[in-house]
């Protein structure tokens, strides 16, 4: 394969970024993008004149392409990615990979039958500072993990047909997913619909994962500041991960709890903390999309498993299905492994 | 009255800082301290040798004093401020009130019965930044107040006959009640004990309010820095208390979404979002504890009934019971008034 | 004129922003760009198969074209700039327009016997966050300006044609003569040259100007964190413009000195100081770069004076040039305007 | 000795503080304060019961102490200290030690005449943070030093008697006298009297050390924000002091620039940055003031010369006379010691 040729689906919000990464990386060729909105389509041709731009996506299965790329609403993604996997085209489709788990099997389905490549674009996986999370956590630098907090907030894009637990939370499970190597056993979440009736913009995700850890993120579209944030506590060390810090994004603190070994009388009762120094690793100004992109052409060629492959967005869509439960249960905990496994874990915990 | 005598009771993390305001108020005159660690007393003696010291507060009933202060650790404040009011002794107890609700409606009647006056240490009450909140709120310059998320955590002092909840939380929920003039109507709490059994050190405390407010905040004695933040979403304006700034406590930010009128297609369905100006209001440097001080002198001076009065100290012991239950629960959503109140506004919102 | 025909001469550092920029402007066709380095050509060929490119700019003297950017390193944009007035081409220049007065003078001159537009690319000057700073000073929200503090720094790119002045203190200057309206009088010069024998790498630039307003601006390629902070003192408010802040850029703060009208005694000595509230005003997030390309497509087809014209290119020139004599000389004070003026200022200041 | 009996001169602004800290070190006993102003002395009776106060300390020298701390004007510290050796008691300082050379000498002697500590408040040489500095630098670490660049601004108490620089560039020079281990060659100061004539609010200083190290200050009364900023930029790495920093004081950079061998052509002139990781190490929080109280005393009881001597006094006030020079000279460079040294310094830079 000399470059791999390919089409963009969707040029709106997050599209552009698709678009302007493939133009870039060598090994692929872009050779159309389809949206319905022509003002779109018109904004790619004035930008990019050599790219093909069409307002119907069923064109490229008569291009020869290899792949593409999917960045349409949520709710579109079965649909449309299922038909080009349908048309053998390899598929990067964005995040969440679809809006039930049942429309993800499908598509993981079809893709292991065809031999076709299916990823999902949890773009923070190939952010160097979510590795750099998880290197610190798996190589037990951190000690062991107590819990995770996490905060995604701004003032930010409402939408109609999906929550801010679909839009915002995906990432954070994405990363957790990621970084623990773990899935959660069970999920809760309150929330509250402030502005538009019907549509949750602020939310509460609380997770227990196995081994006692646990995770809770803030997820909210009408805040006054932009957060993202997360905060990871070991029994060894802690490290706060702020995404809208420019360069000091990661930050180590050599900071615990020691517990005596025993404490008969209240005096004795004295936990010693240490205070140690604060250290801010170097992480390098490589573009996330840029890794991802590169990994999913990767992928192609190697005919070689995506790091977030399409088992990878099932079981993140498995999360949000249980949120959701949860969120029209009045925040009730819903397990997610199967219950024996989930009340063995309950129980040992 | 010339000057009112005082004793104080506890002089180990707080007493000191109620002792330093009480030397240097003139309408006080600090007669005595009682702690039972002898160190304690050496250290008052050497910095206050004109302030007496005994290890037993039975003491003070002999000395024709006018109040209390009472800054023991928190299991003993029932019995001390029973003891003191018996003794025909004003008292001011530091948060919380008690640890049961029956507890504290005795020494509410005692204090009634008695025409003594009973106040509890809700420091923030006292806090300009916290009143400059409150005026925000009710002079209606947020607009309708969608939710309150606080954050209150650092890597503290852990106790054993207490956890974080009765440590941390009863300072955002003395502070909720008295910005919003509300008591919530149910509470649900998640937490952990990650360091030492049996005693959480981290906290989701979740509460919904009249009006469909909703409260949420985030407490912990293990995290890696201090962080002291409350934001508040209005529909007008939003506004962000972190107590950590020296200076800078209080942000409005003019942040809004307008939600249009009717919305027939997609298309329409777009909100608008203001973004206007931030304000950073002037805030005085003045000491809460000073003011709070002052005002339980003034309260015994003029028979009046003091802000952070039993009764609100009750209130606050209230949420913190249910708190308890719902940690002890699994996260239970637990009702504060009666049922029917409850339901009521469940059913409204 | 139906779309101005343009092409950039220089694609290294800081021509594929004007690149991307005249791009996406509609009054603009971008036909050819040329640079020396064949690798540069590569780059922009793959990203804009589009344009022509060539390493030789005299080729842009056949192809019709109406104006040019020129984005090449400072010693050649004289003679860059002459032959392109020369065959007609309006000149947009990066900055600093020359580095003599002589030149820029002739390059002035020229564009006025053959009636082109002339332009440097002072972009700050076309910045919302610089222009909401000389509305705050010419509006006199400020009150009587007393000094301005200016610090520019970061671990910069070294080159060894200029020093640190050249490269760094030319946007100072230009937004200082942007937002006061007036030149300095007066230049002196300290600094060093650390890294590389010969090139300044620190300096600090101090100037007067009339009205006894003093201006102090310290440039930095060795320093460990990127600073680009701009205070200004006055008699009424005080105001900082830090372009590192993504979205808070400008600071208003209401504090000032009041001094009282007569002091007699020490005593009577007190200087009334005024604390505020702190104004972080809203400014769009438009890209000046944008706003500059667009005005110089403007000035050409209005036939108007560019904000940032010849002439003001040539004052920027002067400053910098009294700043190197300074700097030869041990920190001398250089006066720039001729000595009558500069001597009269001084007397009266 | 059993414990020193101290007398305070002075509890004005910094007194206070001073009269804290000794009455808290058990090597001394407060016998006695005395202040001009009657309602200063009032308030140290209401604080401290059991110490004597006056309105003349001349009744100290009947009263059998052994030493004295001097937290007066600066103008009267030479009158007092001298008054104060001549009846053979130890004494402290405020910093500046006298307004001149001449008179710091005259103090010098008479203390070493008699035999008696003299000994100056430089708080900032008992600052952990500060000896941290000191530490990078002579154990290497930083590299070569290149430069030191310094902020001590905010909206600040204004004097009559004083300027700017006596009231603050004190601080940043005794800081760089003891970190650097040398004494500046020459200074030169441009500075302006803002608020109120000839008395100088804002200040930039310029020091030159052996060994090319140049030293930059600057020194406001007039600033909207509390700055306290010193960094330190190395061969090998770079740091910055924050004093405004509650926690996180220092911030060391592994950053630096590696200069190629050589550079034949343009092509081959590259230099090569070096980002490493920031680390932020853990300065414990002790008060500076309570270090150097106990320094104090134990220079006395040991015989030991203290750390900031009268001798390190007097080589700040030579680098302040010779600022004072330059400030009325327009800005001159005045060389500190004597020429030949100065000038074969010069030579060899």
């Amino acid at each position: 394969m000399d470059q791999i040729r390919l089409g963009v689906i969707g040029s709106g919000y997050w599209g552009p970024n698709l678009i302007r990464n493939f133009v870039e990386i060598n090994a692929a060729e872009l050779i159309i993008v389809s949206d319905l909105n022509q003002e779109r389509l018109w904004h790619i041709n004035n930008r990019y004149p050599f790219i093909s731009v069409t307002n119907d996506y069923r064109k490229f299965f008569t291009m020869q392409l290899d792949a593409v790329a999917i960045a349409t609403p949520p709710a579109t993604h079965y649909q449309i990615a299922k038909e080009c996997l349908l048309n053998d085209l390899h598929v990067l489709v964005e995040k969440p990979l679809t809006l039930s788990a049942i429309n993800a099997q499908e598509l993981i389905d079809i893709a292991a039958a065809r031999n076709l490549t299916l990823m999902v674009g949890h773009t923070f996986e190939y952010h160097p500072a979510v590795r750099a999370l998880k290197e610190l956590i798996q190589s037990g630098e951190l000690g062991r993990i107590y819990y995770i907090d996490g905060v995604r907030a701004n003032l930010g894009l409402f939408q109609r047909d999906l929550n801010v637990l679909w839009d915002l939370a995906t990432h954070d499970i994405s990363i957790l997913l990621y970084i623990l190597e773990q899935e959660p056993i069970s999920v809760s979440v309150q929330g509250m619909a402030c502005v538009f009736e019907g549509v949750h913009d602020i939310a509460y995700l609380h997770m227990t994962f196995p081994e006692k850890i646990l995770a809770h993120i803030r997820l909210s579209w009408l805040d006054p500041a932009k957060v993202r944030r997360t905060t990871i506590v070991g029994s060894k060390k802690m490290a706060v991960y702020d995404d809208v810090e420019s360069i000091e994004k990661i930050r180590i603190y050599d900071k615990g709890v020691e517990v005596p070994p025993y404490t008969d009388t209240y005096e004795e009762f004295k936990l010693s903390y240490r205070y140690g120094d604060i250290v801010i690793p170097h992480i390098g100004p490589s573009e996330p999309l840029n890794i991802e992109c590169r990994h999913f052409l990767e992928s192609i060629i190697n005919h070689s498993v995506p790091q977030s492959s399409g088992e990878v967005g099932l079981k993140v869509v498995k999360v949000l299905e249980a949120a959701e439960r949860s969120l029209a249960n009045s925040g009730s905990q819903e397990f997610l492994v199967d219950s024996e496994v989930a009340i063995n874990a309950e129980i040992a915990a």
